[in-house]
């Protein structure tokens, strides 16, 4: 209840800094008798690996995970899944000049102002550096949910103000930025080159679609499927706005609108984006997580020392231009997640006769 | 565990349905010696009162209040404080011709499916009407962080396609949209005799002002308090997103126009909402939630029945056009709770030495 | 997590004092498509009821239950049962005398220095009288693992150091005192007689032996099944030990003694009281709990008041002389639920596919 | 939720098996600016280590501790604290012959019934290696009570029927055993050494004192102190019962023999064990836990094996005669921990202004 577990049923712990030895996750709940090796994690860990994109951080993570427990000959056995990596690149020197500064942005005031104490190398624990623990379980995750047929799919809707107009998966994986849309994604990498020469970084909004999810997943009434979604995404340090299905535009349509007829083969409409109050309706769960720019960036910046004293601050060394791509594989991570949980909670009800 | 119960250590736990004979909640965790009697609770769940408006349910709701147990001579004890709100006038009889049909944009199908069994009357637990016991523990929370100086107000933002164009908060209590532009209330009520006057309705946006409070409220990394507060706001029925600061604006943002410079006086802007890395930074806190419009509309509706046949269904009887005004106070007391919860969250750290 | 609540999935939060408006509980996370009424919880509330023995509280309490939600035309929904059991007879009066002294065994004193308040009259919040709410709770719990077939039966092992010497749980129902030995009941009365009339109270041992229950409940490490039974039990504020199977009697036994042996038709003994490693074994789990006498005694008892004054106490009015018999249906009732929240965790697993 | 963490706000979880890459424990909610390093956790660990007795287990456990998150030079900042502990000696072969065999009094048949599937090595994830983590986590735990002046020790009160007679603290540190009772604990150490020889194992009892404790901390009316007390110890493998104060000797005493007066001094006498309706009362809190003997025996014992056939097994190998002395510091780390997580839900209520 401290902050750093997620779920219920399916539970998710992660620990580490940006700097210190290690970063890992404890994964509580998993189902028994799941194949599970390392190589069913790495290949998330890889999607979001910085340097495949030269707007990128050039950081070299190899990002190797390594199964401490909870697996016995290739299988998960119940009990709890131990995976850490070792933070194998952490020169901190860099950042021996930020000790005492409080960067825009970040967390490095508010976590001098929480504990009193803070791990300056690299924003410590409030390091983007953190979601590579929830990729690792978000991969577990997955397959709990893959063997009744769940799919979670992420992609880039709009970067740099470039929105992808065609929304073709296949299209997602052959690009670097994992953007459906062939033609925007060059424009995409345009802005993020522009910006990069700019000394300036840039925001973005990811898409997440969950397809194959049955109808009934979801606990009434603050435990709505859509609530834990939302806590789920904006959990992950970027993001600053989430919706669902059409979400703000609901605002501005009326009830004959917005609402989604029911036929006998389905629902006619999906502005619902897949949840009817917080439960799943067996359409498409359609999720849109918008993404700040990256907070460092080489623009000088005004502000204070711990001291309150005025300075300025130009930040240089690795980072991105921008959270996408590599935020894609984080946010698919905490839908599948939230997606583990919750249908584990609906499994708890035993057969409820749901017709 | 099982959904009908938010907060750690303020812990609300909410229980009832439209037509059952009461609602309530269990408010376990509110610390002793707060002066508490049925008035301070009365008044909120007299801004949620229905019948206020033209365009709102002329539902006659009385929503007295009862204290069962949780205080002493008129202050908390510190044990769990148990509310009720009897249902007056639960005429179900309305209801009795869509016992059998799934209403559009509504729970009942989602509930069929997770349960196998509905009450159909007025939503049943799904029904809007939930949210009274959410205000009547709302009131407690705002009582409790009241006393370290943090005030929750929330306002009407966009009603049906009218959006404020100005903010006064001496504006909102004047008018019964609780909207802080009196230039565009009026606006806004047109529209919603508009909306009444074709069957149909609209929906909205609202935003919720924390103010005076302190920084370091937050636990990282899941429990970030944005991410607490999406989960809380996006738990009502009605609400598809939500966003902190500019929120998704923020995607079409460059890092330096987005990041908040910081001065020896503060932050220069808030572009943040008040938040960094999950912990409040003593800035205003800032969300907006995105309203759909109520989806029980007079117009016809194309649906089928639990049998899956199709039919058509249009909805009569007592409901708003919009959830905005109602939904106000609403909005209000799940900040209200989130805030207690991380407030006595941040007290149990003890005295931390932050800077 | 306040503390007025237990169990994951199947979630029981109980409210009330002693002397307030009522008593109550709400059950979360209870399976859809039970039959359940008033009078299913009713029958156990009966049981609890004071003044069936001459030892035991003249007070007249009726202890009605109402159901308030959670159900739709005699059968569950899935959402949260509210009950409520008003006071009918709170005489507060005799409590007057009482407000500025520590009762030496009672929470007097801890309240006190815990919250800085309390409601002194029969004890507020930590009377025994907030058992009712259990019992009510754990007749929903017993109905829930009935349906897999688990039973659960409490009886009266010891009184008064008189212990039951034989085992016939046809006898249990036919004595005031639940006690399964026809020939101890009556030497139980005795003490029981005599204990009152010195004004002084006795204590006793209580053992719970659950029936039909599968195996495979129970969760490793720390959420064993046999510590969430002996928190359950100890959490009843007249229970200071709790032993599963031999119990403390384990302490002087040889290894080669102690071990079930296993047999194709199942253990050959159990010692273990059906549990290993935390996790039922198929084979009856057997638990007993000792009682202290009750607190309040006619007896002069030296004490302070709350200026730390001494002085000396003596308890007049309605009090039983031991929670025997009345806290057996109590400890059936935490017994059930426990086995209900791990019926419901071991179910949200899915097939495991145990052999 | 799944089993492998405990505390609310101090919350702790393990992962590992016996036989794995390693073990090792999360703490989560540490409160900030504590120094730690390894040193600070080795002392604990070391005294859990075997081969210190001639009755203990000969495997070369080093039991190295690994801080990988949490500090920064030196100092806790408040984001959890995740341990390992590498197993260096992990030689499985010795089990091979016991893969399809259920050991009695082992968790081997229930744990293949709950999962279906079970690590069989060395007992996999029921091992009593896993307590080496929950040792790590005491010692942090231990250190954040010691900072309120609060303490925790441990002895062998009884070992294989024979029982300390007098309780000198002083001793406890001076042999082998933990024994507080000079005189007793060769008494012991011969019991050990008999049952050894014959291939038998001996069960014990734990006193678990806990000094300089403030009144109030406990959460009632289900977390009352006893109660998360009481499970913490259940929680262990090897107990089976646990008391409080004077504990099962209650059930034949009487109101007035067993209510501890109360002075201007304190409490006249300690039956209740330090704890009054769940909260404690500033006195010194006493439990014993009754501890089994070790199930792994070299006599030869009936089991089945998991096709049900009848079979024989006899336990070679490394395994200690008794749990005791190993289980001294384990107890203590479960009595830190639920200190640890009480006090800081006291520290969320803010000033009570408890007289």
């Amino acid at each position: 209840m401290s902050g750093n577990s997620i779920g219920v049923l399916f539970r998710v712990t992660t620990w580490g800094e940006s700097h210190g030895k290690a970063l890992g996750v404890v994964v509580d709940g998993c189902p028994p008798n799941i194949d599970l090796t390392e190589a069913d994690i790495q290949g998330d860990l890889q999607r979001r690996r910085p340097g495949q994109l030269s707007s990128t951080s050039p950081r070299q993570e190899e990002d190797l995970v390594e199964i401490l427990s909870g697996t016995f000959e290739g299988r998960t056995t119940g009990t709890p899944i131990s995976l850490i990596i070792r933070n194998k690149d952490p020169d901190s020197t860099a950042y021996e000049e930020l000790r005492d500064i409080f960067r825009p942005g970040h967390g490095d005031f508010t976590y001098a102002r929480k504990y009193g104490i803070r791990d300056h190398r690299g924003g410590g624990r409030a390091s983007g550096r953190e979601t590579v623990a929830r990729v690792a379980a978000g991969a577990i995750a997955k397959k709990v949910i893959a063997r009744q047929g769940i799919e979670v799919i992420a992609y880039t809707q709009e970067l740099g103000g470039v929105a992808a107009q065609e929304l073709s998966l296949a299209e997602i994986a052959k690009n670097a930025l994992f953007c459906p849309d062939s033609k925007a994604a060059p424009h995409m990498e345009e802005r993020l080159e522009e910006a990069r020469s700019q000394g300036d970084s840039l925001g973005g909004i990811v898409t997440i679609l969950v397809r194959g999810c049955p109808p009934g997943l979801g606990e009434p009434v603050f435990d709505k499927i859509d609530a834990d979604l939302a806590k789920a995404l904006m959990s992950i340090g970027t993001v600053k706005g989430v919706e669902i299905g059409v979400g703000f535009q609901a605002a501005s349509m009326t009830g004959i609108e917005c609402n989604d007829p029911i036929t006998p083969e389905g629902f006619a409409t999906n502005h619902a984006g897949g949840i009817n109050a917080g439960i799943t309706n067996g359409d498409e769960i359609v999720i849109r997580a918008a993404c700040k720019p990256i907070s460092s960036i080489e623009k000088a910046q005004e502000t204070v020392d711990i001291n309150g004293k005025p300075t300025s601050v130009s930040i240089h060394g690795r980072h991105d231009v921008s959270v996408i791509p590599r935020i894609i594989p984080v946010c698919e991570a905490m839908v599948g997640i939230c997606l583990a949980d919750h249908l584990l909670r609906q499994q708890a009800l035993g057969p409820t006769g749901g017709t």
